[in-house]
């Protein structure tokens, strides 16, 4: 193996859903629904299919599919960007990140990310070569202490890779830890890369897209996807909004990693895209039931369980159990209780500061979610 | 724009395909087939989006197409690999390109590539930092400097980049050439990552898979796909196959390249891997029926057409025409003449080599190709 991969392993998601069947257990861990995406998506991927739409799309994404894009971005952010040169379909929102990473970090520069983080993002920034510089968001509310970001950006700081509504927290950004975050980039010339995928599984507060604060745009390549919103992330359809400069990496890049996105699944996305916004109320509804199923019922486990303003996620403290570490508990949950969970000390560059954390999803029918709690609650 | 990424332009596919549609030219540029896929194919995937089929697949693949890649491999190569440890399915046989020499090679390896080759070997290994050595293939008949292949290799190389058949000449190594690359390897302790997506599009003689060579297996990676052979280029599945301590350094790559690739079409893919073999004989007859008019009207409009084994392309020396290079040659066939091909300097290091030679896709139907021959009949 090359070494800018020699320290990663099978990522976590892999292991624990694996785990899972063979043990059985109720699977909280890989941010995957158990339920099916909507009727009148699958049928415009089945329309695609049948109308013959089975060839390279164009690199960039079917035309229809960038509009809706945009269409779907200025809606949530106010901002207009032309489809044809700021907007970039790739195989689900990893490929976008390592696409803009890729595109646009050269060895050496600096990176800055924020701890706990989606595992993808080291791995991708080693395969860049890029200098990380890491800081932590300790709980229980995972603020940003702006003084070690300020402290953290230097000469060769290229860009800042953040997560909001953030993986695997459930913290969404302040609008005043972006106004700080944007400043700082502003003044040092930094880029933002801004992984946003669950920006429509914000609860407690309207999610604010980066790209949108003043000055921000031109610096800000936005991240998204369409199986988190639409409960399909086995169709990998991402994409990334950035002003063409930078889109011009992100698609160099997306050329020779993948050259072009699924062309049904693409057809299907712009139809989801175009669907009025009672769909998201929907969503959030929905969402906001299993949320409160799940927290309720890992405090009652006797799970301390950290506010999540956002994301199909929670974070708890489990040391209530007395286990060593992260690892070792969930291990213990998958074996002992039947349920798993994703430790979190593999989001962090020093795994100790993970060790008393570890992460629940709620992208779950009620059922299986009223079992997993059943469970925890007999056996914790 | 990351500087790994600096000199590459768009990709010419993209180029010629966007100019194809703007000047309303007939397209035999890039190699997608304008008639559709198998239906049994396409209603296996229509199932599995029916079925519920459409989150996550496992990062590696699902387990039925792993199986059904093995199972088609050992009919094809005689070989018998785990599906488990040694098949790795990717979002088309680019990110396998990619996550092969990603996830394998290190910068400063050498790493030996013949030209012309498929634009986005260069860019890849570019990406990984790696030295490309290139040795040319030469006209009429492509044949390897055996020699030059030899003095090219030297301690730090790390592996031969290949396709066969070969895009864009349509060249099939043959077993001697194949016999002397093996030897070359297995002395000096080089890889081979070997792209065989044409092996169904074999003329001339049989395709011999590298990996299916005496000793050459557990240092070969064979890369392939469902698009070419099933005429769904759109849906983007491929494969790498390698044995497991190459497999690793694969799967590393992507897990953080894409993470997992569409799950529906994966489940159509096992389908069709699954087709008994005289679904390949049809295609080849069809396909064969289909050269015959492409090459015999290039013949007859003045081209000369340089003997092709393999693939669903043709090269001919354009250089009857007066053009000064093959970039002006194809601006003049879109322009005057309504037919797109694809120029082929951009597939070599050095664009003086390919300044005479233009390629020709015959993956259209029949209709088509015909109304392309008279355009260039009566207008070149
Ligand atoms: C490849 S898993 C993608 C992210 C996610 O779903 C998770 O964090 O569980
Ligand atoms: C992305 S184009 C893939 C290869 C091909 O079809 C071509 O060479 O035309």
């Amino acid at each position: 193996v090359a070494k800018r991969l020699e320290k990663f392993k099978t990522t976590i998601f892999t292991q624990m859903s694996m785990l899972a069947i063979k043990h059985g257990a109720i699977n909280l861990g890989q941010g995957f629904p158990n339920f099916d995406g909507p009727e009148f998506v699958k049928e415009a991927a089945i329309q695609a299919i049948r109308d013959g739409k089975n060839q390279y799309a164009r690199g960039y994404g079917i035309p229809d599919l960038n509009s809706a894009i945009a269409a779907r971005f200025k809606k949530d952010s106010g901002l207009v960007v032309d489809p044809e040169t700021e907007v970039t379909v790739t195989s689900g929102c990893t490929e976008a990140i390592a696409a803009t990473i890729l595109g646009l970090i050269n060895p050496g520069d600096e990176v800055i990310l924020f701890a706990p983080f989606y595992d993808s993002y080291e791995a991708t920034l080693s395969m860049a070569g890029a200098d990380i510089k890491c800081i932590t968001l300790c709980p229980p509310d995972f603020a940003i202490p702006i003084n070690e970001l300020r402290s953290a950006i230097s000469k060769k700081t290229r860009a800042i890779l953040m997560n909001t509504p953030h993986n695997p927290t459930g913290k969404m950004f302040t609008r005043e830890e972006l106004n700080e975050i944007a400043s700082l980039c502003i003044e040092n010339d930094v880029l933002v890369f801004s992984d946003e995928v669950y920006d429509k599984l914000a609860f407690e507060m309207e999610h604010i897209s980066v790209a949108s604060l003043p000055g921000m745009y031109e610096r800000t390549v936005t991240l998204n996807s369409l199986g988190k919103t639409f409960s399909l992330t086995g169709w990998k359809i991402g994409w990334a909004i950035a002003p063409p400069h930078l889109t011009w990496g992100v698609r160099q890049a997306h050329s020779f990693l993948t050259f072009a996105t699924n062309t049904p699944g693409q057809w299907a996305a712009a139809a989801a895209l175009r669907t009025p916004d009672s769909y998201y109320v929907e969503l959030k509804r929905d969402y906001a039931a299993k949320k409160q199923i799940l927290v309720e019922g890992l405090k009652e486990a006797g799970f301390k369980v950290f506010p999540s303003s956002g994301t199909y996620f929670v974070v708890v403290d489990h040391t209530p159990f007395g286990l060593e570490n992260d690892i070792a508990f969930c291990e213990f949950l998958i074996k002992e209780v039947g349920v798993v969970a994703i430790p979190t000390s593999v989001f962090y560059l020093n795994p100790e500061e993970g060790k008393n954390i570890v992460r629940f999803t709620f992208c779950k029918d009620e059922g299986t979610l009223r079992s997993a709690v059943e469970r925890m609650k007999a056996k914790l």
